[in-house]
C-alpha cells in the first residue's frame, strides 16, 4: 500500500487534521498516512513548496502527497492530480507544482473532474481523499480527471548574476526551526559562477569568506571541550538540501535567538556573494 | 482492527503522548493509533467537545476515542466508556459526552470498574488503555464496567432567540488556527428563525448582511489577479461544520492577525443576528 | 515488526521529520514509526534524556529509539547503537545514554562503523536509519559497529544531602506542558532520608508541608462544586514518574500561567526539603 502524506496549513490543534485522517481511513481502512507538516504559514505556497521539495524524494516511489494549502477551489484554482518523478501530488492549481520542481517534467497532469459528495465539504476532505485512495488502490489518473497540458506556473525568485559573472545576489527563502536562514543560492550555482575563486558573502553587515560542509567544522577540537566558545558563532554552510545557509552554531531560536533574529535576517532579504 | 484516537491536553513536547502510545502498543501490538489533537487548552472541556464533535463522524464505525482532558479520577469524575453513534468514547465523567452530542442517545454507557494495575499511573495510561484495547479486540463494555443510566450533563450555552423571533444572540465558542471565530449559531437555527428574511449580523462594531458559502466567494474573479485586494476582507460564512463564522480572507493569525485579533473578537463574545 | 521511535529537536514545521520518516519507509516499507517528541529545545541533552527516561519503558521490548538531538558526528561525537533494558538507542556519543539511565548496565554498546551513503546527508537521515532498519529486521549490532566498553558519561546534578541527613537540596530539571516544575528529588530519596519525619519543602519563598499523591487530593469534595476555589492552588506532588513536582491545580501555562511562571520557578532553581 503506497504512503499518503499530508502537508497543510491546518495546525495541529483544530479538528481538521483528525477529520482528514478519519476520512481517509473510512475510505481505505489500511491506508498508511504520514504527516509532513501541518504548520505551514497559512496560504504560503512558497513555504509549502520548499518543505515538499526537500522531503518528497525521501519517500518511496508511488507515494501520494495531499497538499492542503490554498486548496479552496475556484474558477481559477482547479483541483489537480499530478504524477511527477514517480510520485503523486494532489493540490490546487495555485502554482505549487511548478515551485516544487521546475526541472522535472511531470509524467502526467489531470484536472480532477469527480465532484464533492457534499458541496459544503472542503475539497481536501472529499475529492482529494477520494483521489488519493483511488491512486493508492492502483487506480489511473484518467479515471478521475481529464488530461491537461499545463498548470499555473509560479517561480521562486532566482538569484541574479551580474554581467561580469563575479556576483550572485540571492534572497532568503526559508527560516527553519533553529533560526537558520536559507537562501535560494544552490551549491551548483555557486560552483558554476565561482569556479573556485575566493569570495565574500554579505548578509546585512555580516561577512563570510568560507562555506562550511558541516556545522561542527567550525569547532577547533584541539581545544579542550570546557574551554571552547563556539556556541553562537555565525557561519555559512551548504545545508543538507545544498542551499547556502547562514547559521549560528548551536543557537536556539526560542531562547537566545538564531541567525534570523540575532543577525536581523528576514524572509526575502538579500544575500550577496562577490567573487574576486 | 478498529482505530484508537487520542485527544488530550498533553502537548507534544513532553513524554506523555509517547508514553501513552507505547503503552497501547505494548498491550495491542497491531493497534492503529491516530492523533486528533494534543493541543487542547489544559482542562478545557468545551474545546475538547468542539474538536471531537467536528471530527468523530469522519472516522469509521467502531473507532475508539481516548480523551485525556480532565481525566484525573475522583469521587466525582468516574471513568466512563460510552458507545455512541456506533463509536466508543473513553473519558472522565466530566460532562464531555453531553457536549459532544446532546442530540444522539448513547447506545450504551458504563462506569469502568476495572482498576489501575499501578495506582500511581494516571488513569489514561492504565485503565483507559486497557479498556480501549479490550474494545479494539472486540470485547464488550459489560466486561469492564457496570451499566449506568446517566452521565454528568454540561451544555454549551445555546443561542438566545427573542420572543418576536427576529433576533438571535449567539456567542463565540472556538477560535481556529486561522483566527476565524466560530459561533454557536448553526445554519439550521439561522434558517429556522430567519425564514429567508434579510438580516444584519453584528459582531462588536462590525456588520455583515451576507453569509458566504465559500471563503473565495468574496473574490471578484472578473478583476485581474494582480489588481485584486481581497486579502484581509472580513466575511461571515457557514463553515464546514455548518456554524456561523467570522473570518478575514486569507489572513494569518501569527503574522498580520486573524479575525479574532484584528476585530477584537474573543471566546464567549456575543454575535447577534437581527432579521427585518 | 518492532517499533521505531523518533525523538528530535527538529520541530514539526520543517521538512526534516517528513524526510526522516520517508527515508525509513523507503528502507523498510512496513516500519512502525512512533513520534515521541520533536519539540526538544535545540541541542538540549538533559531534556531529551528526561523525556526518554519517562517514556521508553512504556514501549514493548525490542523497540528502537532514534535520537536526533546533537547527533552531528565529529571526532568527539561518534554514532552509537546501544542495547539497554531490552531496547535499542541510536544516538550520538554525547552523554545522553548515561543520562537516560545510570542504574541499568547496557547489554551491548557499539560504535557504528557503517558509513553514510551520501556524505552530505545528516547522519540521522542516513546511517541512523540504516541501523534502525537493520535492528528492526532482526540484525545484530556487531554487524554494523564495533563493540565498545564505555560511552561519554554525563550525569544530571544529583540532589545534595547534608551530613546531618536532615536536608535535601534538589533542583528543577524540567518544566512540563502545564507549567509544573519537576525536581530531581525522587520519592525513594525522599523516603530514604525522611524516614517518615515531618518536613518542609521550600521553593523560593513558597513552603509546602505535605506531598500529595494525586492532583485532586487538594480538593475538598464535601464543598459543593460551584463553591470551590481550588483552581490555582499550589501543591507539591510526586508525579507519575515519581519525582517531586510543584504544581498549581488546573493552571494553564499559556493563559493565566503555571507553577513555573506564577511562582517564578525556573530550570535549575533549587528545591529544598528540611526534615525535623
Amino acid at each position: 500500500m503506497p504512503i499518503i502524506t499530508l502537508t497543510t496549513d491546518f495546525g495541529t490543534k483544530d479538528h481538521f487534521v483528525g477529520a482528514l485522517k478519519g476520512t481517509i481511513y473510512k475510505e481505505l481502512s489500511d491506508a498508511k498516512i504520514v504527516d509532513i507538516s501541518h504548520q505551514i504559514t497559512p496560504f504560503n505556497i512558497t513555504e509549502t513548496a520548499y518543505i515538499l521539495k526537500n522531503s518528497y524524494q525521501n519517500f518511496p516511489k508511488g507515494t501520494i502527497h495531499i497538499i492542503g494549502v490554498d486548496s479552496e477551489i475556484s474558477m481559477e484554482n482547479k483541483p489537480l492530480a499530478i504524477q511527477l518523478d514517480g510520485q503523486f501530488f494532489i493540490c490546487g492549481d495555485n502554482g505549487i507544482v511548478s515551485m516544487i520542481t521546475n526541472e522535472i517534467i511531470p509524467e502526467k497532469m489531470v484536472e480532477i473532474t469527480i465532484q464533492n459528495t457534499n458541496e459544503n465539504n472542503p475539497v481536501i476532505l472529499d475529492v482529494f481523499v477520494k483521489v488519493a485512495c483511488h491512486i493508492a488502490r492502483g487506480g489511473m489518473l484518467d479515471v478521475i480527471g481529464k488530461k491537461i497540458e499545463s498548470v499555473k506556473e509560479l517561480f521562486e525568485i532566482q538569484p541574479q548574476i551580474n554581467i561580469e559573472q563575479n556576483q550572485i545576489v540571492g534572497s532568503i527563502i526559508y527560516i527553519d526551526n533553529f533560526g537558520n536562514v536559507i537562501s535560494n543560492i544552490s551549491k551548483s550555482t555557486f560552483n558554476n559562477i565561482g569556479k573556485g575563486r575566493n569570495f565574500e558573502i554579505i548578509a546585512r553587515s555580516y561577512k563570510f569568506t568560507k562555506i562550511y560542509k558541516k556545522y561542527n567544522d567550525i569547532v577547533d577540537f584541539t581545544i579542550p571541550e570546557d574551554k571552547r566558545q563556539d556556541d553562537g558563532k555565525r557561519l555559512a554552510i551548504f545545508n543538507s538540501s545544498n542551499f547556502l545557509e547562514i547559521s549560528m552554531y548551536r543557537s536556539n531560536l526560542k531562547t537566545v535567538g538564531g541567525a534570523s533574529s540575532l543577525l536581523g535576517l528576514n524572509y526575502r532579504d538579500n544575500i550577496t556573494i562577490r567573487f574576486e
